[in-house]
């Protein structure tokens, strides 16, 4: 574990920054990875930052008590949602606290002194190479995969690959001693990517609050309907909807889904009284504070 | 382009096998891929089969009339569905003609004379290493992404690599002359793959099949739950939802939606019509008959 340096005035959102002092965080990759910048966005940049090989691994820090709070990729606006974070918050018993958005702009980094037409290989992780899939396209070099964007600027200065170069993150350039060859290079400007926190701990009441639940329907016409009805008859706004197949139950699923509001909020708590009754399974992933981007 | 071999007579499904001489399919991958062998299952092994390096080249040669179908994989029962033939599915103006489900049961392939406690890196597509898991795990090895689970096993031939494997098909063992150290490695035995198949042409009614859309909603209460009630309040059994980010325009979603009928049918031609005025944008993906499994 790290104490990342101060090195600017906290840019803690909301009820969070208060409280970020000794505070420990996991994410997954490598320090300088976008998860870490995202929790540094929300907490304030003195808190211990606790870097993991596995999305997996976040979970157990939290669930073992080792770290207060776990940062873990959602959704990207280009490219979606990230599977394995869904499939994991089915099944602890952490609760989502916070959320947190951040505009990702990657930068094409290499070894000192490397010239853009040397790059004949980039190497990054697999949602970054595809965000970035038009500018590859034009240099015309292969994308090469791996588990982080942190990670990728890592090894190629480690293994010191000249000709190779990694998609990441600026301050992952400073960390590794890179050069900028690029900046900007997704296919999109408004690249934006969610992030969610989970801890032991419920977020308490805002008054700008979302709800994330998980639940199963029936396998018969109109379930998922009725369910989805029980939000929208209150005027209950979703924000989002994701299926997930339920593992070895070919072609059933399970929805994840997001709405306006607190759990404890009246007309909140009055639907998913009657969701309880209309689907099959439902878990209540937790209510936090609505991200403003 | 390679024409396989007719090895055993022809499995095709429905009303495809009868047109399947002479018949060219191209696929994502080498020869050996899942996506080939969903092919040959459906139009039979006497199809001509070209291997495509990406799924947007897959789609381009059905574009440009140089093979007759492209087989695209789409949703796998452990791992969910693959983003981006959804994302290419909304570009295109080719239509889903068919279906195809096969089981998809992996092995792990190594050079002849290979022992289990020599593999140190395991190699194959991310969805394989992901449904591949506890196994991976339990023989402490590091997944190593490759484009493709065939491309693995001729990765393993071609650089003659000692104490690395690849998970890939029996068939792929057969044709780049590895040898099956285990069989059935995937985390769970209920692990299908969807395929679908697109050509320039729509198939015909047969009372069993299936259509699938995509369409937009207002970013207001309810308008998704309003969308998905033509088909409720019509009796129209939704077999899957997914929701796919708009590109650029952040925290707003395509949904493409399956449904059970065929869009010529008077009650789905009734819903695709109400469905045409409660959304802000809607395609006709195709209609197709449905397969069995």
């Amino acid at each position: 574990m790290v104490r990342a340096r101060v090195v600017e005035p906290m840019k803690g959102e909301g009820n969070m920054a208060s409280e970020s002092h000794g505070i420990d965080v996991s994410f997954q990759g490598e320090h300088g990875a976008y998860s870490e910048l995202a929790a540094q966005f929300l907490f304030g940049e003195s808190i211990l930052t606790k870097p993991c090989k596995t999305l997996k691994q976040v979970f157990r820090t939290v669930e073992d008590g080792s770290v207060d709070f776990g940062v873990l990729p959602a959704e990207n606006s280009l490219e979606g949602s990230v599977n394995q974070t869904y499939d994991l918050l089915l099944q602890t018993s952490m609760k989502i606290c916070a959320e947190v958005k951040i505009r990702v702009s990657h930068c094409l980094l290499a070894l000192p002194g490397s010239k853009l037409g040397d790059i004949r290989a980039v190497y990054s992780h697999p949602q970054a190479l595809a965000q970035c899939s038009v500018f590859l396209e034009s240099l015309q070099v292969v994308g090469e995969p791996v588990y982080d964007t942190a990670g990728s600027a890592k090894l190629i200065r480690e293994k010191n690959m000249r000709g190779s170069a990694a998609i990441a993150s600026e301050k992952a350039a400073a960390l590794y001693g890179l050069e900028i060859l690029r900046r900007g290079i997704e296919d999109f400007p408004e690249n934006l990517t969610r992030f969610l926190v989970i801890s032991e701990n419920e977020a308490a009441r805002t008054g700008r609050d979302k709800t994330s639940i998980v639940f199963g329907t029936k396998h018969s016409p109109g379930s998922l309907q009725r369910a989805l009805n029980e939000l929208a008859t209150r005027g209950i706004n979703l924000t989002k909807i994701e299926s997930r197949p339920i593992k070895g139950t070919p072609w059933e699923y399970h929805f994840f889904v997001d709405f306006e509001g607190h759990r404890t909020d009246p007309t909140c708590s009055d639907a998913l009284e009657a969701l309880e009754k209309s689907t099959t399974f439902l878990k209540i992933l937790g209510s936090y504070p609505g991200a403003s981007v």
